[in-house]
């Protein structure tokens, strides 16, 4: 019985035909099992018999009356271009081309003949190489890869069968297969799993392919759970932007450590998706919800109530205004009326000047909102400049006559995030603070009832 | 740095000691740390040395101004008894005295000395033998094994450290070390697979043992998100009951597939302490919520809103009337009033018949309640008997005048489990049926304006 693996009874599988046993076994069983199917054959290149095998396929697809098609590239010259190994290079080339033909066929499915033992052999791989939980589930019946396809599944009908079943349902169908098939993907190493690692195993446990192939099998099941909940709390809490990830901190505070441990991994592999492992102990230090290097220079840290994971703190939102450079706001006349200035600051924020005499009307002289201010203009009447915060500067607040304050304690009592305070922008006239603009003004710069004109400072987003 | 194990600053810390390198590092780390300790060493009498061995803990532990406890078994007599190997039975004896000596001093914990080597072996060892996630994350920092203590925790603070560390460590500390210490508990293949088997993995994978230490790490959490969802949907959901485990079927039905999957397994668990593993393609079936033969003799099937997983269908609740054997209720004498008859059937479920005559007052003649029935009593004037179902009974139901059914159609309509009707009580006159106890009485024998003297029957169950 091969696994049904969530195919339709209508719908053409194409067969990934190599010559050898194992598909050639697929190849039947699936037509016996009455789908429809078109017979595909990639020519790797890479051995001297390689044309007579696709002839050999050719035949065998022609003999059951199936459709085939083939097609053929140099692996060898495709891996040294792209820096790859030749194992790398042949398992890509062939599933785009299984992957073209399947949408030009309007397949239901892309079908491979791997069996029980190409399990043992991937799930004995992945754990030598320590690749967790993912790696250890081994290969599934019914997948999609995306970067081949977004939808067309691959699906490996006979994950059930070992190798040798395969030989004995050829040979009792009368259908000849090639041998000596050296898989060209994962040539060396899994020959070496098969032929010396696996036989040695079996003194240990004589059923070890077997053994290993359950394992798969239980490791999925537990995988699909864990997927299933981490995706659950990834919706919840989580948002993917553009070179971060950020979460939702009260959301995170009420998950348990071991699923915000995983939502961080799912967090990192998103931000890297060739990231090999992320390190356990910096997964559960992050648990904590502790600002910290996690793992491929990727960083956590807070801000507000949101928890950020990047490995670029320049490709965070902005969403505070910010200057990298200094402006000079010259000049402004009295006698010009309404707005005399707008100067456009970094990512959407704009500063606009507004002059106001007592004919101007129904202004109030202070407002709470600390994105507007309206200064004395006689006090401002001199060099206005706009320019970045730097380290040391001191100002006298409003509401504080006499003293001086640090504006780094300022920022730090307001809760402004470390990555905005060296970018803020400050109003200085000549040399002195008139307004940490949308904080705070100057106690020296504001209205009284001696004021004769003022000038309106705004500070707003655009969009 | 040892690992922290969740250990209070204050509190003793028992620390198991065999001599070898593992354990003094424990011992003496520990203490750096500032615990106080009890040394206790078990000695297995397994090599001449034993004795030695012990005598030369307690002087490392005298020598440091710690208290010393020690106890020896004969393992090898203990292990024929219990038909245990040597290595489970030493291990049982061991983990008995050191909880017993743990409880006795109010210990924290017991601490043993197992490192990143130990891990490496356990997680290859349980990969050879197939044990699934809960096997393949090896050894927590911090356990408890309920079969020793309840409450004590074990822990393994040298789980990050390496057996050569230990070594170091002992050397650098000037401190002597037992060497060729056969680790009893699970010498043979423990041996091989450190001498032997990883050597040759190292061939593979230079960091075979860093990169299975790390896989067990990374499992060890997911294996604790897991646990944590599979437990949080067993408490909405299943019951465990004495010999199954019953589930309530429509919250089973909103949970994912996977999840069911991971339930079953816990409740098979549950119901086969012992048991090895579970078939994933049972589990699989299962959570289609099919009834079928799970495991260990484990079915599952439905009855009404329950989801039952069982090794005995005798064992489940019995919430139905029942009897096993024939009652007769011999000559009802309608002189006499009130209750005349009181008849025990199975777990509870007690019948009683009593008379009824015009004086009695006012009694409904009929009654919407299944569990009670007034027949009428000059036509059950005759031989009463309560007797089981008979496969092709049949009887004239109330309100269907001329028309026999059969009984194995009632209970069909009605949903009574299979389990329930090969035992169902059934009060006839002379062999016909006149009351399907707790379900519906016969047409003939109603109680019409004709009846001048009545036989009013009551099923019900106490407590």
């Amino acid at each position: 019985m091969i696994l049904e693996c969530g195919l339709k009874e209508a719908g053409t599988v194409l067969a990934a035909v190599s010559g050898g046993a194992d598909s050639l076994a697929l190849l039947h069983s699936l037509r016996g099992t009455g789908y429809p199917l078109l017979v595909a054959h990639f020519n790797h290149q890479l051995r001297p018999e390689a044309d007579s095998d696709a002839a050999f396929v050719r035949r065998v697809a022609e003999g059951l009356g199936l459709p085939f098609v083939t097609d053929s590239a140099d692996v060898a010259a495709y891996a040294g271009d792209g820096g790859l190994s030749i194992e790398e290079a042949a398992r890509e080339l062939r599933y785009k081309f299984l992957f073209r033909e399947a949408r030009k066929a309007g397949a239901q499915a892309v079908a491979t003949g791997h069996t029980a033992d190409d399990q043992a052999e991937t799930v004995l791989m992945h754990f030598l190489r320590g690749a967790g939980l993912s790696g250890l589930k081994g290969m599934t019946p019914r997948v999609v890869l995306p970067v081949f396809d977004a939808e067309i599944p691959l699906v490996r009908p006979l994950l059930g069968w070992t190798r040798a079943q395969t030989e004995a349902f050829c040979r009792e169908n009368g259908q000849d297969f090639l041998t000596d098939l050296s898989n060209a993907d994962t040539a060396y190493l899994r020959n070496k799993l098969r032929h010396e690692l696996l036989p040695l195993l079996e003194t240990y446990n004589p059923q070890i392919r077997q053994t290993l192939e359950k394992t798969a099998r239980a490791l999925q099941g537990d995988y699909e759970l864990l997927s299933e909940v981490v995706e659950a709390a990834w919706r919840e809490t989580a948002t993917l932007g553009n070179g971060f990830v950020s979460f939702d901190l009260p959301g995170l505070q009420t998950l348990s450590v071991p699923l915000r441990r995983n939502l961080f991994r799912r967090a990192a592999f998103a931000l890297r998706p060739g990231l090999r492992d992320v390190d356990f102990e910096a997964l559960e230090r992050a648990a904590s919800l502790m600002p910290l290097d996690l793992a491929g220079g990727l960083r956590t840290f807070i801000e507000g109530s949101l928890f950020y994971l990047t490995g670029d703190v320049n490709k965070l939102p902005i969403d505070q205004p910010q200057i990298s450079k200094q402006y000079s706001v010259f000049s402004i006349q009295h006698s010009e009326g309404g707005e005399v200035e707008r100067i456009e600051l970094e990512d959407g924020w704009v500063l606009t000047c507004e002059n106001w005499t007592l004919d101007t009307g129904n202004w109030t002289l202070t407002s709470d909102d600390p994105f507007i201010a309206t200064l004395d203009a006689d006090l401002t009447a001199g060099r206005l400049r706009l320019r970045p915060f730097r380290a040391g500067d001191r100002f006298e607040p409003l509401g504080m006559p006499g003293q001086t304050v640090k504006l780094s304690d300022l920022f730090t009592n307001l809760k402004i995030p470390q990555r905005f305070r060296k970018n803020w922008p400050l109003l200085c006239v000549n040399d002195e603070i008139a307004w940490v603009a949308g904080l705070r003004m100057a106690e020296r710069f504001k209205v009284t009832p001696q004021t004769r004109r003022g000038l309106r400072l705004r500070l707003a987003r655009n969009g």
